[in-house]
Parts: structure tokens; sequence; C-alpha cells
């Protein structure tokens, strides 16, 4: 497994569910459904294993945001770990922690995510520069997703002014080295676009669909890539909090699929591009 | 102690023990010294506290940089909860964690860093914005200090560009909150009075004298500023690795009070700023 790369293993499972859903794993206490009424941190394994078992035939990939394990503290890295375990074969973890730092200290990190934890993937912040997101590349099996522009409207403070998040696109662009990816906020069409026009070959991952209010026509259409796995949009909150009862897993896997089939419908009709 | 702000307890450390030093603990496991021959978590713990019991007179702060934690799983993070718990009261923790997310999630960060791990202070990356840097402002009695300007090679690619990083101190300086800092590297002289003068009133901390080569009289003369606390030195690996023998904590209590010296000297006798 760990010999193929990480955009194969992700196109792989897009092909076998026909999904281009990434779930976000981000388990906010104060959302769990009814049946997890403790809302401590063995509840948010259970409560993950149980959206995975609901969900895993409908997406193409799992993001577990690391900040909410890090808020519980050491029960919160063992209710990731179980998290991670739960996650079938064949299906990629992307470990969204966006970390960035110098030299020996990126490297730790990498250590820490692909290594200690196993993750498929990563999110990495490029404001440091390209030599801080080498020891990630190191790792030529896995993916590194870099943040290029983001879904939160701070993205104009520094992202958009100067079109930095086009510069961050051109120059990854250009250091491809095979398992680059850009993270780009489902959010903003027009910017999705120009993103593609700046990077045209490295595959992209959308957040900011559902909650978020990102258009799924748009976020298919302008990041449709040459490349496997070149689009993954991904839906946290919408799929994991469907149903706040009892029907948590049901709703959970409902909306799950419906994610996944107007993905697939915008994709069809849409781009013809994978 | 919660309720004095950060930059309050800083600047008593700092004139209680005359020192700007801040000493970063960076456990590099091929690095330590000898008596640490198993080379493992439990080590980096031991040896953390016995540096911290050798300079905890000679140092304003200590700054564990989360990733070399990190790299070593749970058992490294219990070697982070005993190292914190080493750093006697009265001397500030600086939580080196590069943390950056929006929203919810920037949030649980903020809680992880602050609540869970109890440091006075965190470092954060601002490339997704300032509502990104809100949830730790809110904090109002711990400090932020936001990367601006690094010290390593590719800050050339998108801080110095555009001038990105002086953008970012004129948002900080703007948005000033009375907990916010900059990290300005202390490798490049010319590049630290700019953002003095971008940012007159933030307070500085400056990584990357010692390996990194930065001289100790450009950082300390060019970042000094009008608030307690305004400027404070980093070193890590040339303090900590001072020996690789028995006689580690004294070589590193030896070499904190060359840096604590070298600083103050500065101070005296260049600014006249304290």
């Amino acid at each position: 497994m760990k010999s193929r790369s990480f955009f194969d293993q992700l196109a792989h499972a897009q092909k076998r569910n026909e999904s281009l859903l990434c779930i976000g794993l981000d388990p906010d206490l104060a959302l769990l459904p009814a049946p997890f009424s403790r809302r401590n941190a063995a509840d948010v394994a259970r409560f993950n294993t149980a959206i995975i078992a609901a969900t895993a035939d409908l997406a193409c990939c799992y993001k577990p945001n690391w900040a909410f394990y890090e808020a519980m503290g050491l029960e919160g890295m063992r209710a990731l770990e179980k998290t991670i375990a739960a996650v079938p074969p064949g299906i990629p973890l992307i470990a969204d922690a966006k970390r960035g730092d110098i030299g020996n200290t990126a490297k730790a990190y990498a250590r820490s995510i692909f290594e200690v934890w196993g993750a498929a993937a990563v999110t990495v912040n490029p404001y440091m520069g390209l030599d801080t997101l080498e020891p990630f590349l190191e790792y030529s099996d896995r993916g590194v997703y870099v943040l290029c522009l983001t879904s939160n409207p701070g993205a104009e403070d520094f992202e958009t002014r100067g079109s930095l998040y086009l510069r961050v696109a051109r120059a990854l662009a250009e250091r491809d080295s095979g398992n680059i990816g850009l993270v780009v906020g489902a959010t903003q069409p027009r910017r999705i676009r120009k993103v593609r026009e700046a990077a045209p070959r490295l595959p992209f991952l959308l957040p900011g669909l559902g909650t978020q209010g990102g258009s799924a026509e748009a976020a298919v259409r302008g990041a449709s890539g040459p490349r496997p796995g070149s689009v993954v949009v991904n839906v946290s909150r919408s799929v994991l909090y469907a149903s706040k009862g009892k029907d948590f897993a049901e709703a959970a896997r409902a909306a799950a699929d419906d994610f996944r089939k107007t993905l697939n419908a915008v994709q069809t009709h849409g781009t013809g591009a994978r």
C-alpha cells in the first residue's frame, strides 16, 4: 500500500466508490448526536467509528482535523488513534494539520504525521517558504496539500492581496514533485479557475462545501485537472451532524450520498474531465 | 498569575533574571548528550528538566517547539507535559506551535495550547488571515506571536516578495490588542528595522541566534521597542547541546550566561531602550 502514491490510492478509492467526496472528521463536542451524551473523547472515537462505518463505501477519503483532537488533550489523541484505525484499508486518510516550520522542525512534523500517525496525506502552510515543505515532499508515496486559497473571510487579508495565492500555486506547480496538491476553498468559483490556470496539473482539495456554502458545480468544474485524484471535495459538518438523534448514522449516510451524487452529476454532465 | 498579561509576566522575568534570553527546548534525539543514551521520550523529559534546572535563573522564558514532541507520539506529549511542569513559576512558557486554521478549528487549537497545555504564549501563522488569529487573541492574558519574517532561506519565496512580511506587521500593528507580538528572524538586521518601523509598538520574538548565525547586536538594536517585553531572543541548539558529555548541564548554563551577557551588553551600550 505504502509504495503506491497517495494520488493513485485516492484515484482508486474514487473509482471504486464512484465518489469525489472527502468526509472531514471534525468532532465538535457540542454538536455530537444524542447517543453520545458524555461528550468526551471516548464518545468522539465511537461517533467517528460509526460515521466511518456508515459512509466508507460513499467517500474517497477521510480528513480528520488535528485541532479538534488536540483540544481534548492526550485522550483526544487516543480518540484520533481509534478514528484512524477505523478507516478501512483502501480509503486514504488526509491529516488536516496545516503544519509549517523550518528545517529540522518540519522534519519532525513530517515524521509525526506520516510515521507516528501513518497518514496518507497532510495539509501544510506555505507562509515560511518552499524549503519548509521539502521534508514533507520527501515522502514520495504521501500526498502534500499546500494551503493556497482558503474559504474564510480573512483570505482577503493576505492570500488574495498581490495575488499571493496565485504565486503560491505557481511556485508549487513549478516544484511539482508528483505528490503535491493545493487546498482551494470551494466558495470562490472565479478564483478556483485562476488557481487551475496557475497550476494546470496539480490536484486540488476543496473544502467549504455544505455549511460554508460553496457550490459543488463551481468547485468541480473549475478544479478539474488532468491527473488521477485531481478533485476531492471535503464536507464536514453537513454530513457529521445531519441528524442530532439516534438516526445520526443513517442521516450521515444519506447526506454523504447526496453530496456524492451531486458531485458526480456535475462531473458527468459538466466537465468530462475524468 | 493568569490574570496578569503575558508581556507583563515576561518583563518581570526579564528584570528579575536580567535576561532577554529565551531558551528553545527543541529536543533532537540524535543530539542528546551521553547520559541520555536511551534516546527516547523519557530521556527527553529528563534532559529538559536538567536544562531548565541549570538555566532557570538566566532565561526570561522557555520555548518548546511542539514538533519535536509530536514526532515521538503520545510518549512525546508526556515528555512535553513533564517539561512544562519543570519550568518554575514566574518564567513564562511560549508554545512554539505555529498553528493556523479557520473559525472553530482555530478555537480548538487555542483551547489546546492555552487550556490543555497551559502555555503563557503561542506562535501562530498568519497566512489564512486575521480572523484565524482572533480565537487566540481572545485569551487576553496570553501572548500571541505571529510569524512575520523567518530566518530560513525560504523566507524569500513568499514572506519578502511584495513585502508580505511588512503587510503582516502593519496589519497586526493596526489590530494591536495588547497581547500581540511578532516573530522576526534575528538573521536579517536590515529587515528587523523595517518591521520595527511597520509595527513600532509590538514586541518581537527573535529566533535565529546561535547556530543560525544571527547577530545579537543587530537583533537587539533593531528590535527594541517601547513596551515591556519588547525583545526576546531565542537560542536553542547552541545552549542545549553546548556539550555532548556528562557536563552538558554546566555547559548549557555557561552558554546561556554568555548569550545573556552578550544581549545585555548590546542593550546597555547600544540602545538605552529599556
